[in-house]
């Protein structure tokens, strides 16, 4: 049920024709009784903002924090479309604001797929009505089903704590990088919150899931990570802890689903002069190509390792850093240590990998989580079409 | 001959043990008289220092900038190994002093290989006797060849001009990117010059050639880049021109070996703010996995490219951008343009390709020689051993 878990909240999800494969590639989310909620938003950080987070993004602003529901399709990103491709979106929210009985600036609006190509407005179009009718409590798996693109499987979570309840669902599985991935994710709870908290535990969430995520280093035109919360469960109350084991779960999906991966990888770093430094060097060593190319390989390389750190531009004393991979430390005070190599192969060899940098120059902790470099990556990025 | 084309310089190479396969692995250039002449380095940005990087960078400053000779290793980068690494930098520079007659401060020292494994000494001093004996006018092409590491050729270069010749030898297939790659290169000239200047024309020179060459986004621990003029062309004279040329055929070299690459990529990026931002951008596009899969799938996904350019961290207008591959537009103002498709696939299929990302913004220009990421590169970089 994902998105239709906490109470207040109907999906659906079907094909309309955006796909020319007859995969499902239109989904919806909105209010059971369409009426509006408090509502946030993170957009991507990419300055080439695709048309939906433009207009996604002035709709939650003409409504204060408000909305009745998320239109998402698959199958084309409308971004890189001009002044055509934000009618397209203002035209998706307009439709579906038409038949649930709302403002259109009470309609947000996703899209994910490729870059460049004008929407196929009629296919959307003649998807809408149908869309509508069918939005139903149950409607959850269908709307997940709808925004995959290269997902291998859905993404869906619901978190229940004594007080509130958060469900959400997402897409993403390359272009994942910081600020954010090439994700969508939408969340829904029945916690209560004021549109300007709502936001304040979003973004906190985000910092600490989505933006610690890095398949390969590239940041789409279509990040969005939007909540929507019915308050049925309660009055006002500090998200932020539910929402990010929801988003921590959904980012982990995406690592667990990134193309061609065969390793979940999770870079932390020690030892730095600051958290946010320890983070930098992190992602430095996380998005190596090198180093991700070592993962793939099984091969206990840590010298690539310490070469990233050295170029992280952060603080860094070449005789103090220390590796470990999972429990075994095979590089102290900056050189070679004695260590049990046949444990090191079978944690490399394992889908889940731990690699721990001690800087050695004080607290900051950062990590981020990644996968390795694999000639399936490449089969699944070297041709669109 | 290269290193030993202009006038007061010999060479040589051979295979002492630091490889195993029984390759070159030793070099040596030297002034002909052994004597002393103005020598200017650039080295790594990379903390992780390696040792021979952080004696010659102490050698050059005791002695003023001046050097009698370059001793060069491959097989093993004597990088993260300590204290007894430096020891065993020192002592290469010792022996090869003893042997040449002239101070331990004149001898500059390079590694390249493996990172974190103690450089076999035995070998290097077994060597060192028959090394400085083989010294000869014809040693260049030897030297050249002892230098290698993955490359599948040797990268040579001589460049004349009407007043000075400079010659030069390099190696360096991956772990390249700013500042610099995992390159060594050594440059000889009889033009003249005072320390201070010889280091500001290299400065230049590398900053317009090795620092806009970027195969993985990766910068080793042991760039080095040393110039050694002989004076005997004549007096002092700007060095610039001629040792730009020769930088850039030895970086031209090494794009055209980059690990498993099937194409060379200029991206230029135009119209930007200032040059700076330029290169920031075009340095973005150049790196991205995602758009060197494209090109490694001749697949005209400029979509990929104008998401980069939005994330590249310098200003940008969606509506303005164009992108060209070769001669064809096929992007214009933000959205996509109508054009001879078969050109552009014609264009992506040869083995240089040029793209040209115009932001519409203002004067600065900037451009980054990048390849493709292609299963070769995987397969020569997933294990060590």
């Amino acid at each position: 049920m994902s998105v239709t878990a906490p109470d207040g909240f109907v999906a659906a999800g079907l094909h309309c024709g955006v796909k020319d494969t007859g995969a499902p590639d239109l989904a919806l989310v909105a209010t059971a009784d369409r009426k509006p909620v408090p509502a946030a938003a993170v957009f991507t950080s990419n300055l080439a903002t695709a048309a939906p987070v433009q207009v996604s993004r002035r709709h939650l602003e003409a409504s204060g924090g408000q909305a009745v529901a998320v239109v998402l399709n698959s199958g084309n990103a409308n971004a890189a479309t001009g002044d055509a491709g934000r009618s397209d979106a203002e035209r998706m929210c307009e439709l579906v604001a038409q038949h649930l009985g709302c403002a259109p600036e009470h309609v947000l609006v996703c899209s994910t797929g490729l870059i460049g190509i004008p929407l196929p407005m009629p296919a959307i179009e003649s998807g809408i009505p149908g869309l509508v009718a069918a939005l139903s409590p149950d409607g959850g798996v269908d709307a997940a089903e709808a925004i995959r693109t290269t997902d291998t499987v859905r993404k869906e979570v619901v978190v229940r704590d004594t007080a509130v309840t958060v469900g959400g669902m997402a897409k993403g599985a390359a272009m994942l990088a910081p600020d954010m991935a090439t994700m969508l994710a939408v969340l829904t709870t029945d916690g209560g919150a004021e549109p300007g908290d709502l936001r304040t535990d979003l973004q906190r969430s985000v910092r600490e899931t989505f933006n610690t995520l890095s398949v390969d280093g590239c940041t789409s035109t279509n990040d969005t990570v939007i909540v929507l919360a019915s308050g049925r469960a309660g009055s006002a109350s500090d998200l932020t802890h539910s929402l990010t084991q929801a988003c921590d779960s959904l980012a982990r999906q995406m690592a667990a689903d990134a193309e061609g991966a065969t390793k979940t990888v999770r870079v932390l770093v020690t030892g730095a002069r600051s958290d946010d430094e320890a983070r930098q060097a992190a992602r430095k060593v996380a998005e190596s190509q090198l180093v991700k190319c070592s993962l793939y390989g099984v091969d206990p390389y840590w010298g690539r390792i310490v070469s990233e750190l050295g170029s992280a531009g952060v603080a860094f004393d070449p005789d103090l850093v220390q590796v470990t991979y999972g429990d075994v430390v095979v590089c102290a005070k900056g050189v070679a240590a004695d260590h049990d190599a046949d444990a090191v192969l079978a944690h490399l060899q394992a889908r889940d990998v731990d690699i721990v940098c001690d800087l050695g120059l004080g607290q900051g902790t950062g990590s981020i989580l990644t996968n390795d470099l694999t000639h399936a990556y490449i089969d699944e990025n070297m041709r669109t079409s």
